[in-house]
């Protein structure tokens, strides 16, 4: 299988993340990548298919945002990575602000997701990786893997959060459907609820999304992800914490049944490995070998596929998994 | 003047609150209470009068929260202050969930206002503080300070921000209404917008709000008391920072004046020290000397009234400037 990825994907590294009431490590950083490229082997650069393809997911206030919030952060006397910490409540109208904290609160939903120096960088590329992964299978590829970092699949129209800042997987299919597609299949199997994917393509006839997560009743990002959110083109498959893969396969084969009944023409998977029993924040029980039948039940759809990254965080078992799931395919 | 405290507001006592990517020792501590008794010498403890007139402002969900969340905190396995880190996005529906990160990002709007073990106790006499200050007023007191602590203008209906936990301005303007005031005035003088209270009251009829306050473009809490949300019962005169006595009279005659058109039979101040130019979050040029022309200001409306407290975190100054606005009542 073809993979991408850019080096410039490294320059987002954030040092501390805040939750339970402190800073912690970042768990999504750098040290992830060379876990993943250690185990796929040869991957192709990107080229620069210019910002078009983002604006349509994301809105141009956003954007703006994540290109210069750190610079913003510095000229307000701060130090270190841009973090939120007041936000609009559910409900508050639409504001304009050009004060950095508002726009920091106004554009997240987490304390986790700082914006640093390298933060625009790394996601500009990552996307770029991601489109470069669709172009390869829009080229006749029978799937492609983009190696998108940081990941995607949390991040709205115009919100971060949950380590995402772009959302690969949304940019994609909308550049497959302005590329000719008719009807894009999305499948997200990371530990966490797509919200951002789900956001984003909610109500629309063209594009599927199913996802199978931790039910967020007990796990982040907790407002989103209800197995009540699925109607239209939405389905969503909460599974409980300690879920293994006898509970997992009955899952996918439901929402992959549902995707076919679509008749989609692209498939875009959001593959996050942080379903494996070792992950750090995750509560799945997943082995790597189980990513095998995964993929192969995947792969039994029979269409074009990209594959982009979203989640994982055991990095001794990372690089492993990513193989184990890309190799069935 | 007669003052009410009650020592069991001294419960609250945070360690930390996160803002611009740190912890930083709580501004908003135990330590104001001495500088603020030191200088308004005897005070009287309130009776209880439970938890009813809580229950005319703020939801059961969010009393329940105040309640038990350091305990639901500890039962997760946290350590330290209970903190929110994940916040509902704007446009986001209502959910009734029991986790508690759910339940503290669903009801905060910030990461500075943590709940800790005396929290709840700290907030439940300081609003009857409040409410024993009404009682003196009805009673026929011509003023009366509730030195309610922590402050209380930022909480809303079902959420805390701000340092803010209970409305204790609320509380009274309801609780006066219930015993047969008709038209209520509240003046909020504090350094910054009173969104909480404004929030409570938008829209009444029975209830008229003017806040005076640093321009939420430059100044927390951002996503409230711009200008144009001046309608009806509400009337935000935001004011630059760096602005001292000569431009803030001029703001608090227009807002007296307004407060007057609606000939209302009570008055409840929502005072705050921070408008002082030693504060050290807040950037007004306030000398100590102006807080006797602005009480003698607000006691020329010559209506029963009821000063709550609010913030004021230049702890060396706060207990004269308190003193000097209540002696010139």
């Amino acid at each position: 299988m073809r993979c991408f990825w850019d080096e410039r994907q490294r320059a987002h590294a954030p040092a501390a993340e805040f939750f339970n009431g402190k800073l912690h490590p970042a768990a999504e950083h750098p040290g992830r990548v060379d876990s993943i490229l250690s185990a796929i082997g040869r991957t192709e650069m990107p080229q620069d298919g210019g910002i078009e393809p983002l604006l349509r997911v994301h809105s141009r206030d956003y954007l703006d945002l994540l290109n210069d919030a750190h610079r913003d952060w510095l000229a307000a006397g701060r130090e270190g990575d841009a973090f939120p910490y007041t936000f609009p409540i559910v409900g508050s109208r639409t504001l304009e602000l050009s004060r950095i904290d508002a726009r920091l609160g106004q554009h997240s939903f987490d304390t986790s997701t700082p914006i640093g120096p390298g933060t625009w960088e790394a996601c500009y590329w990552s996307a770029q990786t991601g489109l470069a992964g669709l172009s390869a299978v829009l080229g006749g590829e029978r799937s492609a893997f983009a190696f998108t970092r940081p990941p995607g699949h949390h991040a709205g129209r115009d919100y971060l959060g949950g380590y995402s800042y772009l959302n690969h997987a949304a940019i994609c299919a909308e550049a497959a459907l302005a590329a000719g597609r008719r009807r894009i299949a999305m499948l997200d199997v990371d530990y966490h609820h797509g919200n951002g994917t789900q956001d984003i393509f909610a109500g629309r006839e063209d594009v599927f999304f199913a996802s199978i997560h931790a039910d967020p009743s007990t796990d982040y990002p907790f407002f989103w992800g209800h197995a009540d959110e699925t109607s239209g083109n939405i389905l969503d498959l909460p599974l409980p914490r300690g879920t293994d893969w006898g509970g997992y396969a009955p899952a996918l084969t439901h929402a992959i049944d549902w995707l076919e009944k679509a008749t989609p023409d692209l498939l875009i998977v959001s593959y996050g490995a942080d379903t494996h029993e070792a992950d750090p924040i995750s509560y799945f029980k997943l082995k790597t070998s189980d990513y095998a039948p995964m993929a192969r039940r995947i792969a039994s759809m029979n269409l074009p596929t990209l594959v982009v990254m979203e989640g994982g965080y055991a990095i001794e078992a990372l690089g492993a998994n990513v193989s184990e799931f890309l190799g069935s395919f």
